[in-house]
């Protein structure tokens, strides 16, 4: 069966976002500091439509966000719009008319809403019932493929809780938040078991891969 | 001028101790596991007089942590035998007759006490008129060599808000402790700036030194 695997920028203090997100500040105040050993990569910037850019130790990281998965899932607050019901549904996410999905996105919600097809492939499915539906939708639409957890903070929390998360990549940035969304809080008794599978020194950042060996829930 | 450097184990959910601190727990519940990394290396095992032991990439980190350093700087906490006034001064610390630090050893506390010269070199001075002096006076006894900043995290966080910092390792393990003591948590306004040095793979944990480049306070 296809692996759920979750690839997250975490500050050394723990937030994957910083204090009063807003739609002007999706990330929060300071979030935009989490990133910044991604922009700058030819993997980022060739995914993004952009010529040039570096190659180095987290380039195999960039490329695995995406690469080899054939559906995501991510929460309601990642995809943004809220919080609250879609109004008139103007709101299309973050990412404008080409998303860089390029392939089925299930965002979790309690409010109903009708598919919104993009360019390039990327089609947002709104799962109003839970997260094993929207991981058991994403596991159809990958086929063979993989199918990655976006996050934010909440949904990796969930799925890692319920048992339901196999891999984990932690970049951890030398960043202090000070507060706004913490990645690992409510994660439930008894908590999940992770093994370190890997670090990869990186400009900037260190990566961690994990994987579950005891489901928590 | 020698330099304050911190050697410090974390859980991934940031906790350098477990919930429930006590005599009979002084990590606090599941904080054990947090050291699991240290205790079957051969640089550990020889600092406690013991043969044998494994040599792995956490080796020269675990040389690193006493090594070099001519004093040690320690929370009340870490010495234990608190909270409160001394008593009876029965309470030598956790360490036994001839502890593993070989040179003195400062200790934070708002309670005075006598120095406490035990065995191998190691004198326990407690410093009740704050961090500064504290610093100034392991910096003395330290001479030409580096001082060490044990912990635990409340000491941690003052000499870092303080701007006091030089160097910082992190050792990550892939637990979840859940609460306890956290380490990165009132660090002032500005936070301190860090600029990560290099990252280590280790068998079950990832270690991360960084430098001070801004300073908090």
């Amino acid at each position: 069966m296809s692996k759920l695997r979750s690839t997250i920028t975490m500050s050394l203090d723990g937030f994957v976002a910083g204090p009063n997100q807003s739609l002007g500040d999706p990330l929060g105040i300071g979030g935009e500091q989490l990133h910044q050993w991604l922009f700058p990569l030819r993997a980022f910037r060739e995914s993004h439509g952009e010529a040039g850019g570096e190659v180095n130790a987290s380039t195999p990281v960039a490329e695995g966000i995406l690469g080899g998965t054939g559906a995501t899932i991510m929460g309601r607050n990642m995809f943004g719009g809220g919080p609250g019901g879609w109004g008139d549904q103007s709101w299309q996410g973050w990412w404008g008319d080409d998303p860089p999905y390029h392939h089925p996105v299930f965002v979790l919600t309690s409010h109903p809403r009708e598919p919104l097809e993009l360019q390039g492939g990327t089609t947002f499915y709104f799962v109003t019932d839970g997260i094993e539906s929207a991981l058991e939708q994403a596991r159809v639409a990958a086929g063979e493929q993989d199918v990655s957890l976006g996050g934010g903070a909440n949904a990796v929390q969930q799925y890692l809780a319920a048992g339901l998360l196999d891999e984990l990549l932690i970049s951890v940035v030398p960043i202090f938040l000070g507060g706004g969304a913490r990645l690992f809080d409510n994660l439930g008794d008894p908590v999940p078991e992770l093994e370190q599978v890997e670090a990869i020194d990186a400009p900037g950042v260190t990566h961690i891969r994990f994987v579950t060996t005891r489901r928590g829930g």
